[in-house]
């Protein structure tokens, strides 16, 4: 037979085993976290028609995305959750509850220019909360909370949700008179961390046009920092200057408000006023979040308020808020920096039963006592020496082996070996099993993602 | 604005949120019963280079598949998990240790011509376990257990794991003579259940050209019916007149010998030499399973052992034993008879708080506490009259909404409404999510697919 080189295309992630443990555990931490706030599961099509997936078209996506024809048919593969989301509200408009919360973990495809950490093929892991006309601030003000568990969940301790509201920012570029020039203003107030102060106003005089008391201002609106409280302090300066900007002002105020109460650290969450994601879409709060040791990876987890999902397909008003986690790269990135914690079980099974016996009859009911536990067992059934058995342990990484031999099927017993320290103790089953799902649970309850 | 009507392509699955709720329960029991016989989840691209995806090529596969070039590329979307399964295995060899245990719940697609009940994207819900040059007769044994399991959590009673093995068929036509027209026998064979045995013999003899004797001698064949052991023991019979024959009665007996042990009942077992699976790609135990109140379903979880996975891609022996579930299809069928039992809990969420006072720090202090026992919570935050409030929770289906009021925050309790039984009793946070949770596991230990 000829023999085709196999090979995986260029920018598509495919995991070894033990990687992919890792990939399910942090995808189980996101559908559970997005569960536990009433999100409901969605799956939609990857493949949509081209003509309703390019609705509101033009720009780069229109030239990445998947594109051809089968039949007579136009298709497109999805390069968003959102468009599909906006799809689906709106066709199913009638039966669906508002407000409408739904999760959705899928993959995206963009043909993008192929290089290192770029995916053409990725997962996105996105919330919203979509309202029928109206959605109340109390929506916008949740959305903390759940990066918070997401992230603590994760078991991390040095990461920063940082919050600005587009109101407050298009509020003040009015007052300043500049409402024109705001696009090009925040464009350039986003490299602040990047270039500093100076250079940032030399760009706002030169390139912008702005005179040097308005780039002053700017300068100086975008360096309020501290708590919440010295941050909204700071903003009560401006009020009563501008609609929009009190609008925005006493939402974020409303998002800060019941902060504890939605258990969030103050350490964890900032306002910062340099926030502005996008220039568009956002009309209200904006969710930037950063992990502190690694402000290289950028924000891990973003998104915002909008006032309009689903213009192009329904003549509604269908405000919402949500936040995207761009789970592929984010999973990339933390595994190429070591920061997946490898000592978790990442093995297919918590225990492999080996049969030290011709008849495999006692391992076999073993293995099904372990289960009805809450044990993942794989049995061992191969013929080869009791050497390749435990390589074999040893290469899939299972924390532990289980050996039957005769003695111990004439005992009622089972030789239980802890691959991880060498221990090995003659037990019943069920303490083979609660031995077993006591050390996991604390490879479990150890940290995803380490911080160093 | 312009609005483009949204739809959804014909033959692409979109669930609405109850329904999803119900497709993710099932799709949860089989990650976690594959989980529990040591299966390593995967996740392969959905693209492929389309020359590596056709290497076997031919037939009704090239003519359905999605194929288009994207620049230079010449790709196609995968048509099953088995071909990117056998590149997976061929192209990571060196880093998996065998036999590799995997399972892959995955959209495939197929451009077949759209009608009622067929899909272009559907899930399939695959294991395989492929050895490395041997694999022991002990995981095709295994493998009615994994199925039994599955459909016992299902709920199911009346179902039936139905096995044959392709060496004992292919031995048999050899004692005849008639290895050569063996496939043709097969199909003909397969037939019996719907035209009877007449209309079979009768086709055996002109099409297949076959003398009368060698008919009836094949009707009297697949006409051994009974418990595994009179099957076992009509077999026993044709002993020693063909090599294969006896290689394949040796499997059988291996494969029946440990139902018990594997807790598998007789009665949802049984041998039937009329089962083929196709033609080439398997050679030995062939697994089909069938709901015994709905032959018209077919098999709804099927599979066998095959000798060579990826010959196409790697000069290795990677002999193997798979079962594959055609989801997206079950699903829908069982959802167009009605048979998910749409009284467990498919609401997005276990409880809706609904804060009945201007500030919602109590109410969300409160959520925040049911979470933390496990409650799935979503918070009403809208400013709504209360009939409305009540209205949305009934609309999302919640079984339990949580009203609070001055009186109960002052109270340190919550008000907390059963919306199935209208019961509302006053108690703390830590009454109420022990209640909830309480009902919420009686609601999903009842079966999630019903037999009537």
């Amino acid at each position: 037979m000829e023999i085709i080189k196999p090979r995986t295309l260029s920018g598509f992630m495919e995991l070894l085993p033990a990687n992919q443990a890792q990939m399910e555990r942090i995808m189980n931490i996101l559908r559970t976290t997005y569960a536990s706030y009433g999100f409901a599961p969605l799956d939609t099509p990857i493949i949509e028609d081209a003509q309703i997936l390019l609705a509101k078209g033009g720009g780069e996506t229109e030239k990445q995305i998947y594109r051809f024809q089968k039949g007579d048919s136009d298709l497109a593969m999805r390069f968003d959750l959102t468009v599909p989301l906006a799809k689906y509200v709106a066709l199913h408009y009638n039966d669906l509850a508002f407000p409408f919360r739904r999760y959705q973990i899928g993959k995206v495809y963009r043909g993008e220019r192929a290089q290192r950490g770029r995916f053409r093929e990725f997962y996105q892991a996105d919330i919203d909360i979509i309202g029928d006309g109206k959605l109340d601030i109390l929506n916008e003000a949740e959305i903390p909370s759940i990066i918070y568990n997401i992230f603590n969940r994760f078991g991390l301790k040095r990461f920063q949700i940082r919050v600005n509201n587009r109101k407050i920012l298009n509020g003040f570029y009015a007052m300043l008179g500049l409402s024109e020039q705001s696009g090009e203003i925040m464009r350039t107030v986003d490299k602040l961390d990047k270039i500093g102060a100076e250079k940032v106003k030399a760009i706002l005089m030169t390139d912008c046009g702005l005179s040097e008391e308005n780039a002053d201002e700017i300068l100086k609106f975008i360096a309020i920092t501290g708590t919440n409280a010295e941050v909204i302090a700071a903003l009560e300066g401006y009020q009563g200057r501008n609609e929009i900007f009190d609008l925005g002002l006493g939402e974020l105020k409303a998002v800060t408000a019941n902060l504890a109460a939605f258990g969030v650290p103050e350490e964890n969450f900032a306002v910062d006023l340099t926030i502005a994601r996008g220039l568009d879409y956002y009309t209200g709060t904006v969710y930037e979040t950063t992990l502190l040791d690694h402000p290289e990876i950028g924000s891990v987890c973003s998104g915002g308020r909008y006032d309009n999902l689903a213009g192009y397909y329904i003549d509604k008003s269908l405000p919402g808020v949500g936040i995207s986690i761009g789970l592929t790269r984010l999973f990339y990135v933390l595994d190429e920096q070591g920061l997946l914690n490898p000592d978790q079980n990442n093995a297919p099974a918590d225990a492999l039963v080996i049969p030290m016996t011709a008849d495999p009859a006692a391992a076999i009911s073993l293995a099904q006592s372990l289960r009805a536990k809450g044990v993942r067992v794989q049995v061992y059934g191969e013929q080869k020496k009791f050497k390749q058995k435990m390589a074999y342990a040893n290469k899939l990484g299972v924390p532990f082996a289980v050996l039957l031999g005769e003695d111990e099927i004439a005992e009622g017993k089972c030789a239980l070996k802890n691959m991880r320290t060498g221990q090995q103790v003659t037990v019943t089953a069920e303490e083979a099993a609660a031995q077993i799902l006591a050390f996991n649970a604390e490879l479990e309850a150890a940290a995803v993602i380490l911080e160093k």
